[in-house]
């Protein structure tokens, strides 16, 4: 019988549990594992240009596929993932980061090797990565197949971020044990949180649903239909933008703190409930915390678990999702829909210069039902809640952790996953320049979203809160016509848009032809924002006892 | 009288111990003080791209002026920069972090705050901070200015990284105290430690000088003439190249365990002795740990302390040379010369196509006296140790940390320091490829390095070790030519060289016009390398019981 290397086994229960592809870049411990999964087919491996990238290909590929693999070296190449990987944790994504570390007895003695402070202390970035993933597991001599299977297992049961620890010398070591497959999910609510569940519903029968990112990432949304089918009122938070259709008479709309319209935030706040599914309550998803949300008549059903009152463990979500809604009556009265079809189809003069809000209402327009849609942090993000999406428009963001630079190397790691969703991603020119190293992936492999950049001379959603005219608002001026092609997207179809009726027509031919990537440009005043971007800058501004950024403007 | 506020004593400190710029990107919580910054008038800010180049261009401007200052914003930011500071930990480069955090009672209550994991845990960063930088110091209300002081303080005088946590209500306080001159420099080393240097000697009179990084970060640099003066023989660790004239009669070349000359070898591990001066012994500074140095007759002088048998601190290691020196008395006898001046100069065929070898000998006749070179990790390391220097070149590398990316933003930043020295720098295409990003510094703000990148079709240095025909180590196709243009370095001259003689033209036009940058692309060989690093693949294939590279490559 053949037998596999300690490596072999991992990989095999990454593609068994639906993993098809692991990002990363090599380094000089990782190199026999490489080899070892290059012969082993079991794996595509997808080199990035940075660990960085990596780790955000990983987190939007997982975005797509459930969970999602990054690989680097020890040291150098996982802190350069760092920023990543906490985001993905901040987020919930189900991350796992490999590191291949040096050999045992290195480790044990504590040798002065390169990629370390060779001070003798090899369990620093161990130490690190404890602080910024959910989970970290060490594989040593003893029972390295058991450390690697309960590394899956916890990886697979919470989908949150899991380190893994692998010194080369036991990776590439045969073991005498047969493959064992992973263990399965046990998705299962316990009783008493049913029960909580039930009595909650007896109390507050008229509570309305508020969705978060977490029911996003962990499936509910193909469960949200059964929503619109009892006419349950469902509020989201920003980041949970498009999770329901926004069209569907029982969607009451984006549900923001003091940032969300009044009659929302009466009906959210009032004293018929809510039920807060999958929501991390957040300064960005909340209007700078300033929700009221009496513990009273609110249910919390979280990603393992619920509470109202007691709190109970063995919820997953899903499960949880399932039986309150089984529970729920259906509501008779109809609820003010916060969107008309017809909202999304307001005109637009083909020959203006593309402003802000004309750029997204072009999009959403052209953009097809299904697609997956990452709005960077920054202004795009902004705009994206300004919108109204088609129907089944997944929408992705990272409102909490808001690293910009991430979605450019997630939206292409997302499109290189087996979803056939067809991945879009609106980026600031400041975001763009942190991580458009990863460009390459386009010709290497095939990546083939539909990249909106905004080329708006710097940092605009900071101009909007202070600094208007600063220099540290500024950026570099790059040629952003040629970046796609200079930086490995030479099969790209980059345009640049002044108008409506270019940008259109770049986007048409973008979402009629899947077979590459296309890089669009669109050029935008720097102090052009949507509404929501505004009202938050007018409020920073007062509290920070700035003048508005029109009388700033205008001072000269 | 005027009062200054928090920060601006910061930025005081910061300007009276010989700092003018402080590299960087905004974010929210640092806006602030990025406007106090600009109205002050201090300090000059540059903004980067990303924060991990803004970190090693800060490394560079500290190798080039002692110190440097990269200011983040929490959370994203410091974790973005966090392998740059490790690498300036590991490598001794006294680099300040200033982090720029939610208000003082946010972090108090653990708000759930965006740049967070919204999980009331805003202490994380500053744990991780802590893994990575030698020390850290937070700034709270109770006396901030004494926190302030005490880190300038340290910082100044360890000259190691240092990590100020800086909340941004309390940075804009203004404060009634008058700013207070930072401590004077305490420099003097302490008679236990003088006696122990006066023993040693005594005892090993014929011990010779073994010079490393921590001596050429430190000013010890400056002091080798006096070696010189007394023909006392001097090997210096890879990482110390360069700091002695390398045709000067007393330099016996470099010490790299079982990787050097055998009579080298046995000089450096004889029983005559040896004076370490500053040299971090690491895997890749020592043949692989293979020295051999009895603690017998071995003097140790470290950053801070002085060991033989016994160890002392207050011996700061430029005192502590000065001490050493004086005591040593002269050598008679005539050393093996490592080289000659005309080894130097070996013809090269105009029209031959580039090779490492002929690159590197091109290079270092063209290059003139007193400019600083950065090497990167990878082939251009290896060259670089391979080559002869003309005298006073000051020789960059990083080859503890050994993190690629490094090169390249810290030569721009280098070349932004006070420094006249020319700074030049050599990279490979897969470090390139992970921080060109930082190119915009060169249009905005005038960076003027020579850099070179090899254009060698993936990472060599991993092909000659492992996997020489594997798809891990090949990296994506970009235009280089268009390159720095591309990314907002329009006043560059870039050209691309092909043979010798271009690549001479390309030089000596590059060392005579020092208005702007210059970008040589260098395209060479996938496989080729220079002797140093294919005698280390040939010894570790052979560990790895690996075919040698020939016999790989012939195998077809
Ligand atoms: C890694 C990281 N560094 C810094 C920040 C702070 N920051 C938040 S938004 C922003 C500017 C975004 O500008 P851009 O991407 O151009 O978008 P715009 O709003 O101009 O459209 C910055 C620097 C951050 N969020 N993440
Ligand atoms: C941040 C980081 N990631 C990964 C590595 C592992 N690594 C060491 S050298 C190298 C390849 C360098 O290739 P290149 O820069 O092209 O130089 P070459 O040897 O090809 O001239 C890699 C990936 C590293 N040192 N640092």
């Amino acid at each position: 019988m053949k037998k596999f290397t300690i490596v072999e086994h991992l990989y095999k229960h990454i593609r068994e549990v639906g993993v098809k592809t692991i990002f990363g870049v090599p380094g000089d411990f990782s190199l026999a594992m490489l080899d070892i999964l290059e012969s082993s087919n079991a794996l595509r491996w997808i080199g990035c240009a940075t660990e960085l990238g990596a780790a955000y290909c990983a987190d939007g590929y997982a975005r797509a596929n459930g969970l999602g693999v990054v690989l680097t070296t020890f040291g150098v190449g996982e802190l350069s993932a760092a920023t990543a990987i906490a985001g993905s944790t901040a987020e919930d994504v189900g991350v796992l980061h490999i590191v291949a570390t040096p050999p045992t007895n290195a480790l044990n003695v504590g040798s002065p090797l390169h990629h370390s402070f060779a001070d003798g202390d090899l369990q620093r970035f161990q130490r690190v990565a404890q602080e910024i993933h959910n989970k970290t597991f060490t594989v040593t001599e003893n029972n390295p197949l058991k450390t690697i299977k309960e590394a899956i297992h916890y990886w697979r049961t919470k989908a949150s971020t899991t380190y893994i620890m692998l010194p080369q010398d036991i990776a590439v070591k045969e073991s005498d044990n047969d493959f064992l497959p992973t263990p399965p999910l046990y998705e299962h609510i316990s009783p008493n949180a049913s029960k909580l569940i039930s009595e909650f519903i007896n109390k507050y029968p008229n509570a309305i649903a508020i969705l978060g990112n977490v029911a996003q990432r962990r499936g509910v949304r193909e469960l949200t239909p059964g929503l619109a089918e009892k006419n349950i009122p469902v509020a989201v938070l920003p980041n949970a933008k498009g999770i329901v259709n926004e069209t569907d008479s029982n969607y009451i709309g984006i549900y923001n703190g003091k940032l969300s319209s009044p009659s929302l935030k009466n009906r959210a706040e009032g004293p018929s409930g809510r039920v807060l599914i999958g929501c991390t309550l957040a300064d960005t998803t909340t209007g700078g915390l300033s929700h009221i949300f009496s513990s009273k008549n609110t249910l919390i059903i979280d990603a393992h678990t619920v509470s109202w009152n007691s709190r109970f463990e063995n919820a997953p979500i899903k499960q949880a999702f399932i039986h309150w809604l089984s529970c729920s009556t259906p509501f008779a009265e109809e609820h003010a829909t916060h969107h008309k079809e017809s909202e999304r189809f307001s005109k637009i003069d083909p020959q203006a210069a593309l402003t802000q809000k004309s750029m997204w209402t072009i999009l959403t327009q052209k953009m097809p039902e299904h697609v997956r849609i990452f709005a960077e942090t920054g202004s795009p993000h902004y705009g994206a809640l300004d919108s109204i999406f088609a129907n089944d428009t997944v929408f992705e963001c990272a409102s909490i952790w808001s690293a910009i630079g991430y979605a450019l190397p997630a939206s292409l790691g997302a499109s290189l996953s087996e979803s056939t969703r067809r991945v879009v991603s609106v980026i600031g020119d400041g975001a763009a320049q942190m991580t458009a190293n990863e460009f390459g992936l386009v010709d290497r492999y095939g990546a083939n979203p539909v990249i909106l950049i905004l080329d708006n001379d710097g940092y605009t959603v900071e101009r909007i809160i202070r600094g208007e005219k600063a220099a540290y608002n500024d950026v570099a001026q790059w040629q952003w016509r040629q970046l796609p092609a200079t930086l490995g997207a030479k099969s790209a179809r980059t345009t640049v848009c002044i108008n409506s009726a270019s940008f259109a027509e770049s986007l048409s031919e973008a979402f009629k032809d899947e077979s590459r990537a296309h890089v669009i440009i669109v050029p935008l005043d720097k102090y052009d924002a949507t509404p929501s971007l505004l009202t938050m800058g007018k409020f920073l501004r007062a509290k920070a006892k700035l003048p508005s950024l029109e009388q700033s403007l205008s001072e000269g």
